[in-house]
């Protein structure tokens, strides 16, 4: 790809979603419905200016996703996190099992084989962390119990999905997964995290009081930055992934006398990039695939069992008062997680193109589902209220001007 | 590339650029000369970490030059340029046709033949404005008179670069150049800025007070950068160069009432990806073919007359008070222009790889002689004064904090 094509893309991405995003606005729903929607009309279907295939386009949009989880971590407060944290693991938990059974179920009952169905129930149990956590912040309640609930619960359940990925694609390989592997990929993925938070809290404080003796704000945030790269990367190699390690950096800076200066830093960069990223999870459906009645049947029956299975879930830690409803739906949006499932099945052989575009339905229909409803369920609650009222701290700030 | 090498790569980039930044301005020297050598030696010829033909990093490094350009752009007084800029286009002038003969005559006493010494003398004409544009902000000068002749003189000569090199391309294609095609390409290059410029001044304002009214400065901000992408693009597309259109995207804001808001934005940004740029343009050094002698003793011959012809340069405007020392020494620099000239030479087999690393040495020595001689010529005249002091606009911070 030229420089040229390169920049032009760039620029009608960034025009379309800040276009489409103020109109998401205007009509009431939070900006990133228009990015996705501004994506899905870019897109290979449609228009075809996006193809979000496109390595170096791919490329951006996962240093977006990285700078949005970095941008949600900085904002997190971690004991408020951990003292949701029994009632975000009992979310995650029942998020993950209702909906895979569900979904597995729902995919016999039509007559699908047994590893296909595996693998349609396991696309249906990782809630996007970004989706969710940009629509919670879009609409000021990212700081709220049921907002701290929901992140928690969708951070921890994609790491349970990157357990569930290596054991699909073992299945799909044809071998069969040793309960000893699943153990350790799960212990990997949750000791990282464990890991670096405490690793964190003695190395990077000390670090960036270093690097303040410079005076220069921006180098610091520049180097936070370069924190969140490599943690991600760290995250990633371990057999956690990407965003976790975003998470992480986020976190480790959080508490410390230069989340301010980093924050004025990296809004500005996520403004531009993250936007980037919900374009191109847009652009990734393929509006051609819903031609057929049977593909339409059988996605409307795993979209139904993928907002119930998680609807529930909310109302699963009952000791905690909550908005549980709010929960629920908060965690029903699948996303990139959700596609790469999709695609890992695809590309092995093990789904067809038509339980493919079945996944894709869902995926769409949940993404697009929740914001709106959302939006409805704490209208009724905060009448009156704009996002902007309810909440102008930097996230909001990063994300509902995005 | 997985997106973990990327990132990987861009965090390893961005701790070297800041760490030797920040040691170059500890010893006196602007940040950017740590910055190249950052680029020197983390390439291929060195450490190897980083090779500036990755296409993924290329397009990144691409989009730093534009945006450094957008950013002089939007400090830059169209005003005050204009006025000096009889000047400019004299010491552009000069600057391109006297290192040009010698770069010739230098070549042929060598025993080089005809059309690779045309491809070395042309390699010789054009001054690196992004280079010469950061260390004069680097150095808080680049509002001075002689900052002023200095940027618009290397502005100009890298459109009249573009014309030299379509030339040289025909040349080297076995193509005799037409006039006709030679008027065309110049009226083209100077044609576009003249347009831009006078259309801009219609169209932006009023289309940026309209997106003011959504009352989001980070939309402004992504929008005039969008602007830059897009008219950098349509400059490379009639025949100019992307910077050009980048630099003239930052002139048509720089009037407007919004171009602090504007500024603000781009300066984050700018802090991560201009980095980028200079660390890449580092690391096209290739230290290994400075082995043969002959090569040594020709790219120093070379390196020679490419100072003495732009220093010759800056005293070629008499009439003018400014300290013709300091717009001569601020010409020498050259950069991304002269590698692309090279480059073209080297792959269409008219020089060889020896007269290549001749030209290598020469962009080499031009570019990091001239920062710390630039400092010693502003420092006399302002002694203790530090840049900080001198200038605190907000292209100095961009700069001299980046």
């Amino acid at each position: 790809m030229t420089p040229e094509r390169f920049l032009l893309l760039l620029a009608g991405i960034l025009v379309a979603a800040k276009l489409l995003g103020e109109l998401a606005e205007r009509v009431g729903q939070p900006a990133v419905v228009g990015e996705l929607l501004a994506g899905v009309i870019l897109g290979p279907s449609l228009v075809g200016f996006v193809d979000p295939t496109t390595p170096a386009l791919h490329l951006i949009a996962e240093i977006g996703l990285v700078m949005l989880l970095f941008g949600i971590g900085l904002e997190t407060d971690l004991k408020r996190l951990l003292s949701v944290g029994g009632a975000a693991f009992t979310v995650a938990m029942v998020g993950v099992a209702l909906p895979f059974g569900l979904g597995y179920v729902v995919s016999r009952a039509f007559g699908i084989a047994l590893l296909p169905a595996i693998v349609a129930g396991a696309a249906l149990t990782a809630t996007s962390v970004g989706i969710t956590a940009r629509v919670f912040s879009d609409l000021g309640e990212l700081k709220s119990v049921e907002g701290q609930i929901v992140l928690g619960a969708a951070v921890i359940d994609d790491v349970i999905g990157l357990v569930i990925l290596a054991i699909v694609s073992d299945l799909v390989a044809g071998n069969a997964p040793s309960v000893l592997g699943v153990v350790r990929t799960t212990a990997v993925a949750f000791g990282f995290l464990a890991a670096t938070l405490l690793a964190g809290r003695y190395v990077v404080p000390p670090l960036f009081d270093l690097l303040a003796r410079t005076g220069k704000e921006q180098t610091l945030a520049s180097m936070a930055l370069a924190l969140a790269f490599l943690l991600a990367v760290l995250a990633s190699n371990v057999g956690s992934a990407l965003i976790v390690g975003a998470f992480a950096a986020g976190l480790v800076l959080a508490p410390t006398s230069h989340v301010e200066a980093v924050e004025r830093g990296i809004v500005r960069l996520a403004n531009v990039f993250v936007p980037i990223f919900f374009v191109s999870v847009g652009a990734a459906v393929d509006v051609r695939t819903f031609g057929s009645r049977n593909v339409v049947i059988i996605g409307v029956a795993l979209t139904a069992v993928a907002i119930l299975g998680k609807f529930a879930a909310g109302y699963a830690p009952a000791w905690v008062r909550a908005r549980k409803a709010l929960i629920g739906v908060g965690m029903v949006p699948r996303g990139e997680v959700g596609l790469i499932f999709a695609q890992t099945g695809l590309v092995a052989g093990v789904i067809n193109a038509g339980e493919y575009s079945a996944l894709m339905l869902m995926v769409l229909v949940t993404t697009f589902l929740a914001p709106p409803l959302l939006r409805r369920l704490i209208g009724k609650r905060e009448a009156g209220a704009t996002p902007a009222e309810v909440d102008a701290s930097a996230v909001g700030e990063m994300t509902t001007e995005s």
